[in-house]
């Protein structure tokens, strides 16, 4: 690597050599698990990872980027490539070299091998905070992701997974965040009812999203909307502005009653139509955009009644 | 078929037959659109067909399931198809030919053949619509199908496809919306310029689903609670409350600019965290509930204060 971020040996060209099988290895588990190490593909992914290296050098931790392979062409249409993997280990490759290194039939010309990235529960709620989402036995790889792209979105502290979910790092669900990954503490194998006692213990109110639930998310937001307005003190249901630990369950059977139980209190996105029940990303975007809202705009309704 | 609804006849069992074959090339578009049909497959999606085969023959109207072809162990453990099917043309077959009918590798024991279910705009709009779903050149099947779902979660009165979106009754769309596609009206191959003016002269609000629109949806929807809360007069945003149109884009490009003159605003779904952008299910499910629930919840706090 020079200078200028560019590599300037000769292109990896042979998809056959080891180093190159070596990067292929991490589309599996094992080579996951023995390596720590998992693979973001394509030009938003390995930017976003190589955003985050940049920071955490910058604050004196360790990076994310190990390695990064792009093709001439990537370098040229995305430029800012060059600054960004300043200091990382990069080298060119040619399409096939990295075709071979994907999962995807096209890695749009880049490649990044990173270190795993999720840390441990205690950092994540001694950090203080207010909106938490939980997917407990996720299994598809894609739902994964993109529950926590929107979580993410919604502006969430913090995704965690129970034990028995899906493999963030598989490279599907890495597609599937569209960087968000890089985004926010991923928190992986964590135990439900050491969580739950964890958030309460902290004053974190932990809701279990639930089509059966007692509670309607809407007249949550109605009553938290209420509150703003008007001043009033809180009702006899759960407040949407406090910090709050969502729990979403497995996209065919939902929580289970264990995990249910966990709970303060059961919500329900309400379905106005004849669908029978909602997916997992419609539930999750749902509930965390309600609280984000009611998070995020302490008294918007006051300021107008001054303007 | 005899009276009981299960088919008695020995099960079809060969699935190298014409009649398995013809079901099978559903999968492609030439032979839906040549006929007219398209394949719902296990058994939420034929549960759904069936209900509304029932209701539109109840109503008089030509049913929507020509054929449904079940095996025994499926007829066993959901008995209600007995009773749905009724008066339809159904056939007992085995796993394998099931297996040779379906695009899916399990069709969990039951497949129907459906007429295409499609409406004219017309109809659509002549029925006073107040929540209107239109996906502009959407190309992805599952994504189509989780919008689908997701609208007929809200509450939505009918989806829109404009030319050039991905074809509905592709099998892997018809999966995604779990039997909403049996739920609304869905208009297929709608110009979109002519239908902003037909909701236009309707005095239904077009809303155009922009990350970079000068409204903020949590914005209309504080305008919205405020209203509804104090009684005021609209301001100077939009109504979410009024019958809306929302035009969502293309996955990738998002809306086109032509697409985007077209609407009376183009509104933002805010986001709070480092995500780039929201994906098309998310934010089409964030605006379509915001609608809904504006519409929905006429004077809910005003109930409160009398409480």
């Amino acid at each position: 690597m020079n200078e200028s971020g560019r590599p300037q040996d000769l292109p990896l060209s042979n998809p056959r050599a080891d180093r190159v099988r070596d990067v292929a290895k991490l589309a599996g588990r094992p080579a996951r698990l023995k390596r720590g190490q998992f693979l973001a593909e394509g030009p938003q992914a390995v930017r976003e990872a190589l955003k985050l290296h940049q920071q955490r050098l910058a604050a004196g931790a360790p990076g994310v980027v190990t390695e990064v392979f792009a093709s001439e062409s990537c370098l040229d249409r995305f430029p800012e490539f060059e600054e960004l993997a300043e200091g990382t280990n990069a080298r060119l490759a040619t399409d096939e070299v990295l075709a071979a290194m994907a999962d995807t039939v096209n890695p749009q010309g880049i490649v990044a091998v990173c270190r795993f990235v999720d840390v441990a529960l205690a950092d994540v709620l001694d950090a203080g905070p207010r909106l938490i989402a939980v997917l407990c036995q996720v299994r598809d790889p894609g739902n994964a992701g993109t529950v926590l792209r929107a979580a993410d979105s919604a502006g969430a502290d913090a995704v965690i997974f129970t034990a028995s979910s899906v493999d963030i790092y598989n490279p599907k669900a890495v597609r599937s965040t569209a960087g968000s990954l890089f985004h926010l503490p991923v928190v992986l194998a964590a135990d439900p009812a050491e969580l739950a006692a964890a958030c309460k213990a902290r004053g974190i109110g932990v809701l279990a999203a639930d089509g059966y639930g007692q509670l309607d998310l809407d007249v949550l937001q109605d009553e938290n909307a209420r509150r703003r307005l008007t001043g009033a003190g809180p009702g006899s249901d759960y407040d949407l502005a406090a910090p709050t630990a969502w729990f979403f369950g497995n996209e065919a059977q939902g929580l289970s009653e264990a995990e249910l139980e966990l709970a303060d209190h059961r919500v329900a996105v309400p379905v106005y139509g004849a669908a029978e029940s909602l997916n997992l990303g419609t539930a999750a975007t749902v509930c965390l955009y309600a609280s984000a809202r009611s998070q995020r705009r302490p008294a918007p309704l006051a300021q107008d009644h001054n303007g």
